[in-house]
């Protein structure tokens, strides 16, 4: 009992202090450890096994719409990043530079990718020549690194993983299409398999990506209120195209310019995992990205018959989920509280007066509902359960962002009031000027999450200047 | 017909000019294209989704074996980096560093990772306290870079893609049987999956890694007679666990040093795919790894019902095989010289004939073999042929090899002879001295590929100096 204890008493409660609550999990669950150079992380087994698991689904989606995987270098010159202007005056304060390689010093220096527009598009002008070469729809898994002056595990990071689409089209329509398409990928990813509700949206000018036109985004709610942005989609038109002098010759036989977008996804959204699931007890994983979505654990394990019991109901699950056993020394109270700290979906206990009774009982981690299943249904009952599980986090997690959203129809005052005692999203509607979108920064503290795409009508009016209103914003705290 | 000739004579043939014939398939095969950065190469879709497959292939036997996945940083601080003598002396001289991130000097320069123990031994030293600790057998996929001076498509450039096991054992025995079962993990994987027959052996002190008590080494031999090291595993002892300060209450409750291993294979390896089983058109694919194992060509596709027979044979081939279909306007020549160049194990054939006689054309990729195959019987025969292909192959490289290996019993005017004349592996015995392993690079070109493990008698005496024999050791040319 001394360790489980130790284990329970480690975490800060979410109440008392969030941020606290948020890197006692990283830590305590096993997700990170800090390394010996600044801002970046370290990815234990289970961090990284939640990962790998991110990428198969989503890669799944990617190769489902057509996309194919390429890998291009990690290093871009200085004046391959030059090329588009604002696109490098919006990276290069926050690049790490190679000056130097083994004993010689570089001619031209060299930047760590913070993304890979700038190579994808030098790729893509060698390899680009007709109309029959479009379009090109490529996505690569990588590292990229943003010098970023404070870290925070997953959510801000120097170096972290993600995937980068970026492709090639014809027409303007249909890359336009394709970034839509994406952000629905994303989205549908986040609320299939992470039980995450997103809201859709378009960015404000101010909050685009460098050298975008348009940037799409999903935007989820965490448990403290703050908003962090899940995965955005961006639409280029010809800027970056033209910037590098990619041309193909059209169905019309004339010279042309393709159309761009670029998407990405990074391992960012496991601290949205973890702030929307979590509770004081650590970890609550989305069944369909748990490395292990059931662990099995023996009572009274000494007894005869209840380890084999247990091994032979691990062998008849592995064939519906992953399973795994703790058949170790510890206690049945040590380990409820790890597999529950590690987010593990559903406990199976199975104890000797289980076995008289051929049940065992199930546990479930989002409400600890207890079940007691009949063992010879269980093939079929721990798939239902692990959809029940996945079921109920996206209604909590929904419920839970409704009863944080808030529309605010008046003019800056009751956004003042409510950015101060509300936590979460505020909807509002905007004139669309940028001075506006700086006030309520300077004066509300809230930025523009998104103008999400089903528009609601909150006002006729600007929240702050009073001026016609152009678009109903989301405005809250970020990450 | 005239892109098909500019296909056609665009390769250089193998016997003209072998360096050309390589650099040619990879191009052609449009397996990479050079980048902006002088030998960093971009991985195209057919060249990364060949080393997905090699990856998927690898991480299930890694996996299999009880290893975990993890994400170490990708900069190691040069104070880390030099923990470790010999390691530091083997890298520094290749690495590539940062010295400045955004507008800021750093305090301390960061080298971009050429291999990763300094970076796992830190993070070891902070999880590893008791001997419940241990084994950790991780593993990580991700690229380094080693700063080289001349670099080849896949065989050397400056970024490459690879996996890197590290693992830290109680006991010097456990770290042995590791060091040895990867690789027989690799010498089977290249064997099972890639059709390359390799031998297995250590390399000689002057060939081991950086701060490695011993390597081990499966060697594989190219079609023009060099070898090609395809796969390492190192011993390291307790070095690094030293250097590091990473210590363990044993069993016994005395504090100890851990044992370490590591091992790794990387795009390296699709070289030796190129050079193993390529031929005058191009790639030749081991079915195992091929992205498409069967290509449809329909022929006459204009003619009705032949496309449709063709969309029907590629939806029943799905369930057993990747398959895809060529329906484009270019002509069946083109798409068999096509998909030869790009390696394709089996191309299927459809016309209004065979559709007549209820049975399409096979010819497998690896010997030209035409095989008529009843539709009925499709199913059965595809995953049949793929399995003749793969043999086929493997039996072909390993009858390349055994004719292109030779024993030298005599001295080194014979060692000397046979280097200049005969390419291949030449079998020497040695007496273990550095100084007749620096003679036979000097004066023969030759370098020890391994002592193989299957050791096998030669000669008594050294090649080199004639005193009493040690080893026999496989000497070559490399890549
Ligand atoms: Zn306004
Ligand atoms: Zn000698």
């Amino acid at each position: 009992m001394g360790q489980e204890k130790k284990l329970v008493e480690a975490i800060t409660p979410m109440d008392q202090d969030f941020a606290q609550w948020y890197t006692d999990v990283v830590k305590k669950a096993e997700l990170v450890d800090y390394s010996g150079v600044r801002g970046c992380m370290v990815l234990r087994p289970l961090g990284y096994a939640i990962w790998e698991n991110i990428q198969k689904g989503l890669d799944a989606r990617f190769k489902a719409t057509g996309h194919e995987n390429v890998y291009m270098p990690m290093f871009i010159p200085e004046s391959l990043l030059q090329k588009e202007k604002d696109h490098v005056e919006g990276f290069a304060p926050e690049v790490a530079w190679v000056t130097h390689g083994g004993e010689e010093e570089l001619t031209e220096r060299l930047c760590v990718r913070p993304t890979s527009e700038t190579v994808f598009c030098d790729h893509y002008a060698r390899v680009i020549h007709s109309y029959r070469d479009l379009p090109k729809l490529y996505n690569q898994w990588c590292s990229v690194v943003r010098w970023e002056k404070t870290t925070r595990p997953f959510l801000r990071t120097m170096e972290f993983l993600w995937q980068e689409g970026h492709t090639m089209h014809e027409t303007a329509e249909e890359a336009i299409e394709e970034t839509e398409r994406m952000l629905n990928v994303y989205a549908d990813f986040c609320e299939e398999e992470l039980a995450i509700p997103v809201i859709k949206g378009q960015k404000t000018d101010k909050e685009k990506f460098a050298g975008a036109e348009a940037t799409y985004t999903i935007e989820a709610l965490m448990h403290d209120g703050k908003a962090l942005q899940s995965g955005t989609s961006h639409y280029f038109g010809d800027g970056f195209a033209r910037a590098f002098g990619i041309t193909f010759t059209g169905r019309d036989n004339t010279l042309q310019t393709p159309y761009e977008t670029s998407w990405g996804m990074s391992t960012r959204i496991i601290g949205a995992i973890i702030m929307t699931h979590g509770d004081d007890s650590g970890l609550v994983l989305p069944p369909a990205i748990a490395p292990t979505q059931v662990i099995i654990v023996p009572i009274a394990q000494h007894k005869p018959g209840v380890l084999d019991k247990a091994a032979q109901l691990e062998e008849r699950l592995q064939t519906v989920c992953r399973v795994k056993t703790d058949a170790s020394e510890q206690s049945p109270g040590w380990k409820f509280a790890e597999y529950e700290m590690k987010g593990v979906p559903l406990r199976l206990e199975i104890g000797p007066k289980d076995i008289e009774k051929d049940q065992c009982v199930v546990v479930r981690r989002d409400n600890r509902e207890k079940i007691f299943v009949p063992l010879s249904e269980l093939e079929q009952r721990i798939p239902e359960l692990l959809k029940a599980v996945h079921d109920g986090m996206y209604q909590k997690a929904l419920d839970r962002r409704e009863s944080m959203t808030y529309s605010v129809a008046g003019g800056m005052d009751e956004m003042i009031e409510a950015a101060a005692t509300r936590p979460g999203f505020i909807k509002a509607a905007w004139c669309g000027d940028l001075a506006c979108e700086e006030a309520l920064k300077e004066k509300a503290g809230v930025t523009s999450r998104c103008m999400p795409f089903e528009q609601e009508h909150i006002s006729d009016t600007c929240v702050c200047c009073g001026k016609p209103a152009k678009k109903t914003v989301i405005w809250g705290k970020a990450y």
